[in-house]
């Protein structure tokens, strides 16, 4: 059965909302004003607008890690648009369950691979048909004039089919894999979170069967040796290698800052020793 | 037909918050409590919380951007309230389609000057029936004790004749207008957003049956010959003028800030040449 | 009659979020998405994200100032959870009209003070029933994968009982109450504002029946004569202490940073001089 925008058992639908506008210009306000002059019913979650100015890598993680805890039907809204206004396409997309909305820009790589992997029925079109937009569009702000009331027009219940044209190519950032090493892999940090740690590409998946103690983790000049299951299972300012909750190899200095203790960012390099 | 605060076919009714309380106190989340003690049916969106401390001027301008996205008969709350406690008045308004509940220090400015030119219909209260507040007012959070159960309960139906007295002559801010030059005009920037553009007081309209090329910009020392028409136009890290989605003139700097990289802040000049 | 988390009159049930977690990284929108794939009818209110990190006391005064203000029924979900992962308990609470989930690290120690004060019922259990967390529990991220399931089956109706066994041993902060002296009271800085206000733990009640002109304060190496009722009864830039709208005494620069100002924080001594 295919999940329908209005939701569980006739429940409000629910759109949530990804940007790099930053909280204080009013911005984001102007989405929810738009989304809710078009489909009135919608309940409406911020995923982050906290995304680093048109860093669409870092959104397409942020995606990956939160958009599939929302319920089947949720239209995911995501407006990290560095080539607004230019010949880049608006798009729309059903990736297993859930909807997208957004330019075509790589936003929604990590929800193509995953669904092909599965083997997730896709459905994408060009959004092409302006009597679904604000009637006046600026050549600046498509977040607005566009993809929102697009994200509420499937909220409320347009097909995707009525909204544009099917499409088979959207963009696909090639996002860094972790390679093998005569010692283990090389990874790479994809992501500081709010607390410092490091997120790595490194996946669950990818150290099964290779007992905790035998990883050491080499990133920032120091070694650490060993994984733990938790943060509490070291003392307080230890490092500490371990999964996070989506299954990522992270360092964590444990209630402090690995990434102030390390000097690391998004884009070093980690090597795995697997020995 | 007057506009409902019920919204649209009988939607829920929608309350904006608008203030400069930050977002790590729990100072908003109290507004909200309130709210939705009063009128549990409420949709509750945040415009911005970010607002300058006690800047009156900003958060008149961001209401002016972003508040006539929202369905008519939206509650827009505003709690930016440097006379707190003193003999400043509580105010609520109804302007054209929208209502707004406010201390009386000029924020609604930017609304009432829109509806008087388009000859939208006004009508504005001092708030002053305190059975419409909660019951223990303090003297230094009239947001959480007066302005919040005034907007809950015009959301929830309650008449402005009810809440308060008419009156004729809310606070207005005097906001700089560009004057014109010899050579063209002198205008202000108004507004510094996330991303470092500038946003000035010179509009579309000004700039109307001018070409495009022949517009050039002085601000911060350096002279921007020609506008575009959006960012892609221009490689990254070149500065750029051209209409924000508000019709402002704006000065950005591609994929940058053109803030950071002129020094420049809301309150400079800026100097239009269109000869 | 004891509250209905489905709220007053069949209302939709409100849940509240309070956690260290920032706004950036996507986790708030997990919680959110949790919460409506279990409770769709769910209103849901940020109270704060920006507590500081691992920052039990201050999680705990913030929902001592915000939490009452929700209607009866409404669930408060709070994550500041250095333990997480460790034999610390998962606990849910009824406390008078209002329910909390969290981890039993204090957070609820203010909300219990005042329960057992005023005679309210409290019923507290440890969340210890998996059928009612989601089915995959990381060893790291209990706010997404434990509270916030549970918090969501409680709006939906679920009893304490079912979600957990009695407990009647919640742990409690212990926190910092003023002391009498010779010429007054020794008290603390608990709190630094938006604003850059201090608000103190010395309260209302206990500066009951002395005159305000008579009440000196002294902190960060300065003396403050005489207590004022609100920010404008001093002139711009001036240091004045007053009642905060929690019945705290606060110190506050009008229009200004006091914190800034008198280089004080969150736990710095203040003494108040009542003679």
């Amino acid at each position: 059965m295919s999940a329908s925008p209005h939701g569980h058992h006739g429940a409000a639908p629910v759109i949530t909302l990804t940007t790099d506008f930053g909280l204080k210009d009013g911005n984001v306000g102007a989405l929810k004003g738009v989304i809710w002059s078009i489909c009135p019913s919608a309940r409406i979650a911020d995923l982050s607008h906290l995304v680093g100015r048109q860093n669409i890598v870092e959104a397409a993680y942020l995606l990956g890690r939160s958009a599939h805890f929302f319920p089947a039907g949720t239209v995911h809204l995501i407006v990290v648009d560095p080539g607004v206004g230019t010949l880049r396409r608006p798009i729309a997309a059903r990736i297993g369950d859930h909807y997208y909305v957004c330019p075509d820009n790589g936003l929604i790589t990590v929800q193509l691979e995953r669904a092909e992997a599965a083997g997730d029925a896709i459905e994408t079109v060009e959004l092409n048909q302006p009597e679904f937009w604000l009637p006046e569009v600026s050549d600046v702000f498509h977040g607005r004039d566009i993809f929102a009331p697009s994200a509420a027009h499937i909220a409320g219940g347009a097909s995707l089919s009525e909204l544009g044209s099917l499409i088979w190519d959207p963009v696909r950032l090639s996002l860094p894999q972790p390679s093998k090493t005569e010692t283990g892999m090389q990874g790479e940090i994809i992501h500081v979170d709010h607390f410092g740690n490091l997120l790595s590409n490194v996946m669950r998946e990818q150290l099964q069967g290779i007992s905790p103690d035998r990883v050491s983790v080499r990133v920032g000049g120091i070694e650490i040796r060993g994984m733990v299951r938790t943060f509490g299972d070291h003392a307080d300012g230890e490092l500490a290698a371990l999964l996070g909750s989506s299954g990522n190899l992270i360092i964590a200095q444990v209630n402090g800052s690995a990434a102030d203790r390390l000097g690391a960012r998004a884009g070093d390099r980690l090597e795995v020793l697997t020995s």
